[in-house]
């Protein structure tokens, strides 16, 4: 069995032979291998660097007192930097494997999408997590920025967990099981101070003291910047960093102090950056420098060069091949792949289309690894074509006795042509003298190879890195292309990478580079390695190679698991379904745990019976011909251990009184002037029950459960995987016997988590959950603000969508004004909320609604007709509604029309009272009789307010006809602009009438 | 070339192989690998433990900016602990060498005594340097406490020195030209590290940050101390640790200072092992139990059993044969070595001579690996021998009626006799029954074997240890025993040791393990391994070989090295001396320097030509048969190494003016309630120009000597070298054109350094010697208290010894009072003196004079007459010759006498005056005519004084036959007793009279 000393020992010599330098873990504590000097500071500049070492990383909040099996709070991490890029770091990676004697080709070793980013440290990078059978075992990281400065050359940063990838090669349950050396085991060596140190960071660490020492490190920090002297600068960052965690880990860290904090370290590190810099450049950087990538040159055409003269020819069609075209990536995040394609495809019709090349079906597949364009039926040659040169003005360009003039024969001179050619022509209506100039067509190579290469070069992802290419930067790196016209190779060069005729198959093939004899051979020649370029046909191997496995009993929810399906196409290339199971007893987890542990962090397709209820197993989905067996225990181990924990947390909360662990909210900060959650919770309930007793919808249910509201996050399961927040509560309510009523309010607090989830079904639930935004939002508008731009780290913005969302959903509570509701919410706020907090709430809020309906498809007149109405949701879409009713009433209309034109009339703050024995005019008088008989309801319907206003069409049309509203006797004129002034302030309270369009 | 990474991986390798583990180093800052709980906490208890890991040793006061070639601020250590003593550690660490590439035969590697102690963490073990021709790679120590608690069972701790081995084996003269690894050197990878953080530790840590951090990490570690937490308590004694070297680098702690921050570390880790091991034991030891190491049990005897009742025959005589007892230890420190054989001889002769087995010649050997005892025709068995048995006494022996009785019968029935055999003898004087019994001598080995195990048993050093042997404790392990009488194994068996016929030799010999057919072929067997077992062969071979190497041109100056020559002679047992050279440059550096850099770093011999000038080589004495050239290369590049070091220092001091050095006093400490240096230097200039004042000896030299006292303690070479201090400031000196009597007078100042050294030969040198002295002796006095019992930090003692010698050489300061000198030291100091300070100083001095003066021979009556001068002891001394000189004089005596026997009559406090009317006995007038006759000299004097009194011996005799004293007339009385108490007064100033025996 290979020891975990033996294992650090290959893995440093497998990289010592890759020229890497060893040195020694940092010597003082650091939360990771990236906090070393040998990695932070080693990573800037120009200077090349390889380099392996072995970190114990601290981390005190993961401190378990050793009882955890897989959490440490000194795990090992085995460090790599490759700088710059050596351009195969994937294989030399694979490489380190085999070498602890993993066969890679019989796991399913797997990149998955892993961006990773230290704010503490201005630092962060795009990679994967490496998963073993469904471990992670190593982050892998290109390395973009380090102290806020751009990285040039870029390092490879490879990170093993040493720990986890021991007990997957010794089979261990526990981290204390695994042979350290032969015949002692880790707990043996290591279990006394696991214990020992967890006490400390969780228990008994001095917290004013760690206050003290955080002050001293960062000043010690700052004096040593201001004196030039980078490296011990840097260690006192370390420090402070350590000091920081030890803090966090005792609580004593509120989310305004973490802010601050990890604001002052990004900046003492992107001073200790700078720094570093200039003096490597004053030591004229030691190390040398990094040779920058040279550029790749396209190989010379192999088709004949164009017969410029020769006319084009139908019968060169005949020589139309198949294009293909591929570019090699390592692997793509599924989104990008996605985008990426869609890109490609776009980007190759266009380009198609500006050229005269004569071509078939454009198709472009996509995997992981690739990005495949296909195109049909490629002429060899562009057609011929003529083209008209225009040149100077025929005013111009001849004498009045039509002698040629100088201009007209530089143009032709220019043109290589001669005067007999000159012919004329319309431009703009002007006539020209032209030339017409007969040009050849292309070659297909020819054409396409700028073409393609402006592919490759317009890539771009949502996130872009660079690796080590001059011209490029993409979601991950272009590692290689293959562009065959038929038997040719597409001469396409764009920064170092120049196309041929190799394509790559799997890494684990016994040959992962294939030469493809032709464009007609390569779909094959990928076949026949297993990879499965078109998605759409990946994705039907998935889900019936899932069914097959599963069948006869089970079966896989295709349609609801569409998202997961859509993220595991594009995550192998060769899908091979496999099934595993676990034991029935984790059945006895709730299904949200069980699932939520399946897809998001295992990407595990869920089984179900023929009832929908789950079965004990899952299909996993390894990439290539892995041996199925080994595959299958691997990932099943990887769950055991994850439903072993899941299962433990479920446990202890099971076992601990709902009231304990409401107080332990207490103890969970919220904001650092917004008090802890146990505040939070406290005014969620007083609001909830305050706004229903207002409403008189107050209940038992509401009462019970606005004490317990959020008491689940002082549960151990939903600290873990906070997703589960509400879901928990829920299921602990009911096993402590609350009535479902309450558990199901207490649940319904926390919808909807995102856009599209579920809301709150029932009263008591939609109350608590209006509660929990009106606070939130409330309480951070004051102390922090309202979001702007994208930076919304509270969500402030979904909360608000979510108030928006739930009183939509609730009639009963159109009552309920979200405006008065915020003020509620600010009163019970623990700081003082400013004058302009509420109104800019309101503005927010509104701005929200307008966007929301707007974007359902209502028009934006009406939108902002109902927009008054923000406060009450329901009732602005009810008046949306019933304004899209009424929309083609001639009455509707005409009503509006008489509100808009009496607005429009009556001068800004005319009262609306006139003295009817003003009037004297039959037209006026009859308005008159009409206006005072309305009678309106005091609902906002629309409907109703036109019953009641129809009988003024008539007579309002009637007066505009016949009277002249500013009559000279003032009397008269002031009375006719009272009773204007009523009619134009009818339905007032219903819709703002002016943003209507009629 | 091995590179260092590659020499760690091995090294590791290596270890690992002997089962070692491997673990990280500290993640905190330590100062050396014994730190990491890795050894500190390991050690502990009695779990088994193996372990190696490199650990990065940082010494702020190592800090040299990475200018020094050997000096760094951190060091690579590669550390190794096996846990319990294997048997064979030092041949497992030869392996570690041979792994490394080191050919150990043909190498001179030693073991070079070394006592480990670590006074900050209450630890300390025996042990070796290792040194590689001559240069020191390894610390080898059996550690035998930490935290104050004694280690059982023991561990061996190996330490390397990464760098110095490295830059030995590539051949680099500045450890930053290091191969780390293929193509990059150790500067590249740490220079720039290298300097900043001696920056920081010399220049730049803020002395008020690391206090509190020191106050903060000591409060923290013990709160978890309290908390019941070792290991993350140790992190904090270790944090302590660093944050105090810190402040020491700074110069920002003092002697006080540093004794109660060790005095707390101490405690700290104390406390820390008491729990740890407390803890261990809780968790019930995870990693198991060491085994008892077993005893040895003797073999059975080869010899036929003795026949008890075989008469002794002078025949057997012939079968007398040679003994042959080794003691095989591990490198035995010259001076036990030497001891040990004495002791041996002692207890071999004793035993024997208690034995009735008849034996020749006794000699016994020493090597640093042997003990060897050689004792000439042993004879096969004890003399036979008649023994009388006492019985009861005659008188309860027989009834009256002369029958035996019950008693007697008992007596002869226990000693299976009959009546018949019953004699009687005396005993005392009463008659007693007896039995005579016949008894048969033992055989040899049966004699010899439990006298030899006694032997071992007993033996020890001055410093004892323990390693894996029940019984066994010496200052260094004993690993094997040989005994052979004749062909005979004696079965020697003591603790887990049983003899045999297996000696060891060299331990890079083809065949290190021998087997001795006799013990007539042993000390042949030895001789053809190269073995020189005898000290005084050895010491031969040395001498002669040495100077066979140096001559024609050279020679040894054996008289002068005689010391040196000694400690060579045990340091090794197969002598190889060999000739080394180094740059002639090297001599323009004083010749103390070369020499004390030879003789107490290296241990070579000096060459000096006829007339005694240093030639530019030296002889180094390997062990064995090395590779000469290689080793003589090796000792070179070690000298070479630490002349350049010495070098730069004298350079940079020779143009360094002397009051830049003087001023450099200001940041030393001398105590911390007695200041800087510079206060103290200032102190005894004061004090000895006032001195001279007083006596009119005051000069020019003398004041300007005063002014740059001690200036070179702020010297780089004497910062380095202390024992230079005073030579190199009579070199500075003088090469910065000061006169050469104040050259000399400056170094004179630092005179004697130590017991027999040279004393200051000119007035103004005994002056500043003496103040020095006086000052020191007078503020330890009023502040720490005068040494009691062996321990004597400061060296008062000393300094009292040398002012006793300094005043001795000095007749010219003979009216030099020392005790009034010391009080108007005390009057300088910054404290206050208290009023017991000077009489406890002065009976301090007194004490050690008389010491003195009885250990060189001196009556201890006349010594005792003569103690009133100690304050003026060469005024002591003059009267204790002259004392000699008048011992026999009649005139003298009858003086003496005359003197004590008035002062006995005379009651005490009688005044020396009278009467004389009073007085009218013709005796009593003539003997006061002649006292009043009497002309005393006020010198010191006792021939002049004995001149001037000598006429009173007739008046005396007379006085004292005719005159009754105590006279009934009181006037009569009272005069007589004047009379008489004015002889008894008579040189009272010159001797206390009533000391002396005549």
């Amino acid at each position: 069995m290979l020891t975990m000393q033996d294992a650090l020992a290959r893995l440093t010599a497998y990289w010592t032979a890759q020229g890497c330098l060893t040195v020694q873990p940092m010597n003082t504590e650091v939360g990771a291998g990236t906090l070393n000097p040998a990695t932070f500071l080693r990573v800037l500049g120009p200077e090349p660097w390889r380099v392996v070492y072995v970190e114990p990383s601290v981390r005190p909040d993961d401190s378990r007192y050793g009882e955890n099996p897989n959490r440490l709070q000194t795990h090992t991490q085995l460090q790599v930097i490759l700088k710059p890029d050596p351009g195969n770091p994937q294989e030399l990676y694979l490489g380190s494997l085999a070498a602890l004697g993993i066969d890679v080709a019989a796991h399913d070793v797997r990149f998955v999408e892993d961006n990773w980013a230290s704010p503490a440290l201005g630092a962060w990078g795009l990679g994967w997590e490496v998963w073993l059978d469904g471990l992670e075992i190593t982050q892998f990281t290109y390395f973009q920025q380090a102290g806020g400065l751009n990285l040039d050359p870029v390092s490879v940063e490879i990170t093993y967990g040493i720990e986890r990838i021991i007990m997957a090669l010794q089979d261990k349950q526990h981290f204390k099981e695994i042979a350290y050396a032969e015949g002692v085991s880790y707990g043996e060596v290591f279990g006394q101070s696991e214990y020992e140190m967890s006490r400390y960071y969780l228990d008994d660490a001095d917290v004013a003291a760690n206050r003290q020492l955080l002050e001293i490190y960062a000043a010690e920090a700052q004096r040593l910047i201001d004196a030039g002297l980078p490296v011990p600068a840097h260690t006192y960052v370390l420090k402070c960093s350590q000091a920081f965690n030890v803090l966090d880990a005792r609580g004593a860290v509120s989310t305004a102090d973490r802010a601050a904090e990890f604001g002052r370290m990004r900046r003492l590190a992107g001073e200790v950056a700078k720094l570093w810099l200039a003096r490597r450049d004053d030591l004229g950087h030691p190390l040398g420098l990094v040779e920058p990538a040279a550029a790749a040159t396209a190989p010379a055409l192999v088709t004949a060069p164009a017969q410029v003269t020769a006319p084009a020819q139908a019968a060169e069609r005949d020589g139309a091949r198949l294009l293909v075209f591929e570019i090699g990536t390592e692997e793509l995040p599924p989104a990008e792949c996605r985008s990426a394609r869609d890109f490609v495809e776009r980007e190759i019709r266009t380009g198609l289309a500006a050229t005269r090349l004569g071509h078939g079906e454009v198709r472009v597949f996509a995997t992981p690894r690739r990005l495949v364009a296909v195109v049909g039926e490629v002429a060899a040659r562009e057609d011929d074509h003529v083209r008209t040169v225009r040149g100077p003005k025929l005013a111009q360009a001849y004498t009045t006795d039509g002698v040629p003039t100088k201009a007209l024969e530089g143009f032709v001179r220019g043109q290589g042509g001669t005067l007999d050619e000159v012919t004329e022509a319309d431009f703009n209506g002007v006539r020209h003298a032209v030339l017409t100039r007969q040009e050849a067509g292309g070659a297909a190579a020819q054409v396409l190879a700028p073409l393609l290469a402006k592919v490759v070069g317009g890539l771009r992802g949502a996130k872009n890195m660079r690796w080590r290419d001059p011209q490029l930067s993409f979601s991950r790196p272009i590692r290689w292309l293959t562009a065959l016209w038929g038997d040719d190779v597409v001469p396409v060069a764009v920064g170092t990478l120049a196309a041929g005729r190799e394509t790559r198959v799997l890494r684990t093939a016994a040959d992962p580079v294939q030469q493809i004899a032709s464009a007609e051979t390569f779909m094959e020649t990928l076949a026949l390695a297993g990879i499965v370029a078109d998605p759409e046909d990946r994705r039907e191997l998935i889900v019936t190679g899932a069914q097959d496995n599963v069948y006869p009993d089970g079966r896989i929810d295709v349609p609801g698991e569409d998202a997961l399906i859509t993220q595991i196409t594009y995550l192998v290339e060769a899908p091979t379904p496999l099934l595993g199971t676990f034991d029935e007893s984790y059945l006895s987890l709730p299904d949200a745990v069980l699932t939520t542990v399946m897809r998001k962090h295992q990407r595990y397709l869920p089984v179900r019976d023929a009832d929908g209820a789950l079965l004990p197993m899952f299909v996993a989905v390894a990439n290539g011909p892995v041996d199925v067996e080994l595959v299958r225990t691997g990932n099943e181990a990887v769950l055991r251990a994850r439903y072993e924990d899941a299962a433990f947390f479920y446990r202890a909360d099971r076992s601990t009184p709902l009231d304990e662990m409401r107080a332990r909210l207490a103890r969970l900060t919220f904001t650092d002037r917004l008090g802890s959650m146990a505040d939070r919770a406290g005014r969620i309930a007083a609001l909830a029950t305050g706004l229903a007793d207002d409403l008189g919808l107050g209940s038992a249910t509401l009462d019970r459960a606005a004490a317990l509201v959020k008491f689940d996050l002082g549960s151990q399961l939903v600290t873990e995987m906070t997703s589960l927040a509400g879901v928990m509560a829920r299921d602990y309510a009911l096993h402590a016997g609350e009535h479902r009523a309450v558990a199901q309010a207490v649940y319904e607090a926390e919808l909807p988590r995102q856009t599209g989830d579920a809301l709150p079904a029932s009263l008591p639930g939609a109350l608590l959950s209006l509660a929990d935004r009106l606070d939130l939002v409330a309480g951070l508008a004051a102390t922090v603000g309202l979001p702007t731009g994208s930076s919304d780290p509270f969500a402030v913005r979904r909360a608000v969508l979510g108030l928006l969302a739930v009183h939509r959903a609730h009639p009963a509570l159109a009552a309920l004004d979200l405006s008065a509701a915020l003020a509620a919410a600010a009163v019970q706020q623990p700081v003082e909320v400013g004058d302009a907090v509420l109104p800019a709430c309101d503005e927010f809020l509104a701005k929200r609604l307008e966007q929301q309906l707007v974007e359902e498809g209502f028009p934006v007149d009406r939108v902002r007709a109902v927009l008054p109405h923000h406060g009450r949701p329901s009732v602005a879409v009810s008046l949306l509604h019933q304004l899209g009713e009424v929309a083609g009433n001639p009455a509707f209309v005409a009503v509006t029309e008489a509100i808009q034109r009496s607005r429009r009339i009556v001068p800004r703050g005319t009262p609306a009272s006139y003295d009817p024995a003003a009037l004297k005019e039959p037209a006026e008088v009859a308005l008159h009789e009409a206006v005072t008989a309305v009678r309106l309801s005091s609902e906002p319907d629309l409907l109703l307010f036109l019953d009641a206003t129809s009988r003024l069409v008539t007579p309002i049309t009637t007066f505009f006809e016949d009277v002249y509203v500013m009559a000279d006797d003032p009397s008269v004129r002031s009375a006719r602009l009272g009773l204007l002034a009523t009619v134009g302030g009818l339905g007032a309270n219903l819709l703002d009438w002016s943003a209507l369009q009629t």
